[in-house]
């Protein structure tokens, strides 16, 4: 009944299996390898994007903050949700990899909506060179709460950003989840919808340690190597990254796994609603924002359940609701979940 | 005959093996996984350093720059060689990381000697508040150029740093390859010899991407982990960086792998040198760097040997002379060098 | 009818004849000057503080940020209000000099409260090692709106400080105006409250440019100094910076400027409410937030008066309530207001 | 006899008259004054450079350091003498600026030479990704051991950078003392010669703290304004540091105050001479590197003489050569010279 976190399950065994088949003989380090290049064409041909630069790095946090360095300026501020990942859970992250660039929490409990987004560009810039200026807007997918913007919600995103003429990154640690629930294809996701660069996530989806960025327009691609190296993200064997990527890609494996935790999330969320659960965000993909009376979550922990609580977490009178996360992760399987629902 | 990098090689086996194991169940994320604290204890008893703080990157840049960092403050500068790794090969990762802190480049060509070290830290802080302020000691131990400090060359220079309270930074890139060289333990190499903290590599020496960074005086710690989740090194995953080093101190693999590097370095280094090599440093470990006629360089390239070449490479007159660094792995064998050797 | 600022009224007499008066021989540079050491002695007895650290700037974005970067570390957040001067209208100041810290900016449209200073603090520092670690908290007194914090309000903020062992800075761009307001002591509005260093403020009231920076805790100084120099901020002809502020200081300058905008705003604002203004906030020192008619604002624009104005400005119906920012600055004369007030 | 610093004289009195001038009625803050404007077109008329872009700030250190963050990228490295004031006495001001750009020293100890120059900048961006990159190149014309690039030498260094694609800046903190050392124009000791942006000194030469920055590409205009305003170098009251720099330019101030410091150099450098010194640098301005017994020293400073000392000082054998450094400033008059040379 492991619910706490996508990231601590297991490597999935194609994925070491693609590791142990990389073991061989004699590689070039720093990117030079041929698995890479073997990557590079396959990512460029999943995003339909033949020209689009694709670098890879081992944590979802260098992703985004290389990413969104490469993408603005220290005197310039980067739009996003006030509960943004590289708001909330990278310890200034992209203030440093920036150099000191601000984040520009646009309001709301979730997904950003366009007119908060315009909101928020609108009130930037309006001081001259006394204020930040304005830089590129951020947007997870999957939110850090769960849910899922729709193509039209992300397009409208990416709208707002172009009619200011600001570039449009996204964090994708959870790409496959999203893609799954919208049932589209990388590009419609990504570029097609108006977005510059991706964060396009492994391993929270069955990879040891691997991220991709791809960048549509190449010529941001130099600056990237050098703020990758220069953040000591680039890896001397690299080959290892990209052939657990080319691992996770083959046969669609990264479909299956994100299908898999999806699917049991739905069937977790839908015995909590039995259960009389309170959702606090949409389930669109593989979390769930739910809240229970700290009863129940007493008898879950004691049963050995885990995931995260917060309004005070276990202590506490027993029939007040208490929040939790839930997030079923590539390889939880159904058992767990009825296991777990059975206590409720 | 691949002598290019010791990074270029396969991982070996029995790491592959330890991730494999590793590979089961859930493990809480983000180092307070099972492996990390068995690791921890490991390298705290290697050490003879029961309050060492131990922590796990993926790059030797990362190990670097961090320590570096947490060691020092932005208005102060690092005294190292002039052929530092963290001078030449890091793309300013140091001057990154610590925000800014300037490298003061120790003359000489290889090792620093106690005698330029403190010429070095003499001629700064000199002007008040208007240059830098004297900041750590950076040593290389097996050096950018092959060479190692012995125990009293170490402690030496770890005296002058301390002479003028700086602490001292250990790049151990090749730690074992070093220790192997000398015959001391890994305390005698560092917190005997004067050393506050060592960048700790696996990478190099038969793992995948793993370096362990280990402060001998705990004060550093919780910064330290700040400064790591800062710069996006903390890996959610961390097991499977925990699995490696494991795997890799299991049974003395590390300094298996060490002494084979080491021997057949020898053993090329001999036969270099019965072929005319000129030696421009003293081959200690597992690189050696020497000169020999163009002319052998093109015989040798044209048969398939690869290695990094300067002073115009493979063009020009076939008699001058032109320099190149030959590494050898844990990997290599004896066969290849014979190979290589009868070219000569 | 110039409201538009107090930084574009001239600089008292005074003043540019203590630079005048200091403009003979030669001076040691960088704060080793005579006038200096005199003043440092000045601000110790004013602050009742006799081994205060105190600094000269010429900025007072320089004398805010380098204060917080002293105080801070590049992993914390700076808590301060959602209007504050350091957020708004530093273009990523703070950030910078604090190496990417980030600013957590308290609910509210003016002052912050002590619950939501706390509630702001309880709500970082939860995740670990993930989010950014409590730095120190920053209060602007007169705050950006122009409201002035009771004794008892500035105590309880610093309260809620101590109590997380957080560092309190003041930013006292209008501390004399604030001072004046209150009718308390330097000691009172600063240390005796529970700040720890003060960016005491001269261009805003009289002078050319210059802004002291006090440490009440010494420990601070030798880091100050520092940033200070590596900032750039750090003056050869300190000297004229000296001068500024013991011209400042002299014969109470400083109190008179301050009662004379003071007054000349309470002035204004008894007239502005009787024209049937709507104020925004509490002018309590120099400065009016207050709504009027556009039509009233067009009226007095086209007569030559000065001053901020948003919500459209000059442009829109005649009838539609638009802010304005009206400030006295220390030389402002009731003719000017009258003059003012007959167009209303 | 004081030789101490050309930043510890008084302000030439035109200087504060242009001060007192200006300080009637009100200025928009922050450049908008009008005084600017004209300073504006004073520089770019004097460097015939009607698109220039200009700017002023208060230190010598934020003109350097602005200019060369504003023209670099934090994975470059700028090339400049070994001694140059950027490395040697702005405590990592350049690096803090830039982000952490590194600074390559060209090898000698003054002048830069093109071959120098040269092979410093081809020894970098040997290694790919794996080095910082060429970035521009900052000369000081005085040097900081007072001798002067000749108009071919600073003409081949630049012809090296445009080689290379890379920026050329020109720290001016004494462009007066060199240009008229020199007999040329302003144009000609800068865009003329290839450089792309100078710092422009008026504090060293008889101004209270003013410096421009002329950008011959507008190109850099706005960058440099945030950069400027993000390093707290905006002056809100920016009419007084126009006026200090038309006061200084008015009727040749600038050119009399340089002359008169230079004669006055030469002849103390030709009273050196005589008295038996030995010249360390060539006396080309207002500086003087020069060796005496220390015996002279000793008597010089019993007699109230101020300058600056290495070699020990005044402590040691009294017929050892000690090191000195002399600085005539613009107020220096003739009588000085004699009463100090009668000593020796």
């Amino acid at each position: 009944m492991h619910f706490a976190s996508d990231n601590s399950g297991p490597v999935h065994p194609q994925i070491l299996q693609a590791l142990t088949e990389a073991n061989s003989g004699y590689a070039m380090g720093y990117g030079a390898d041929a698995q890479m290049e073997t990557l590079r064409q396959t990512l460029r041909e999943l995003f339909e994007a033949p020209d689009a630069a694709v670098y890879l790095v081992a944590t979802g946090t260098a992703a985004n903050s290389l990413a969104l360095a490469t993408l603005s300026q220290p005197y310039q501020t980067v739009f996003c949700s006030s509960v943004a990942h590289i708001h909330e859970d990278e310890c200034n992250a992209p203030e440093f990899f920036s150099g000191g660039a601000k984040l520009t929490l646009v309001p709301g409990d979730d997904k950003m909506t366009p007119q908060a987004l315009r909101n928020s560009i609108e009130s930037e810039e309006t001081r001259g060179v006394h204020g930040p200026q304005r830089g590129p807007v951020a947007i997870s997918q999957v939110t850090e709460r769960g849910s899922v913007y729709s193509q039209d919600e992300l397009q409208a995103l990416c709208a707002v950003a172009a009619e200011f003429d600001l570039s449009v990154h996204l964090d994708g640690a959870r790409f496959a989840n999203a893609m799954v629930s919208l049932g589209c294809t990388p590009a419609e996701m990504s570029w097609k919808a108006g977005v510059d660069a991706v964060s396009f996530g492994g391993t929270k989806n069955g990879c040891m340690g691997v991220e991709a960025v791809i960048f549509f327009d190449p010529k941001h691609a130099w600056e990237f190597e050098l703020r990758r190296k220069r953040g000591a993200h680039l890896f001397s064997k690299n080959r290892y990254l990209a052939a657990q990527m080319l691992g996770y890609l083959k046969d669609g494996l990264w479909l299956d796994n994100a299908r898999n935790a999806n699917a049991n999330c739905d069937y977790l969320a839908e015995g909590l609603r039995k259960a009389g659960a309170e959702f606090l965000h949409s389930p669109d993909a593989n979390m769930i924002f739910a809240s229970l009376p700290r009863a129940t979550h007493q008898k879950a922990f004691a049963a050995g359940a885990s995931y995260h609580l917060w309004d005070g977490g276990l202590e506490g009178p027993e029939d007040e609701l208490v929040g939790a996360r839930f997030v079923c992760d590539w390889s939880i399987g159904q058992d767990q979940i009825d296991q777990f629902l059975a206590l409720l």
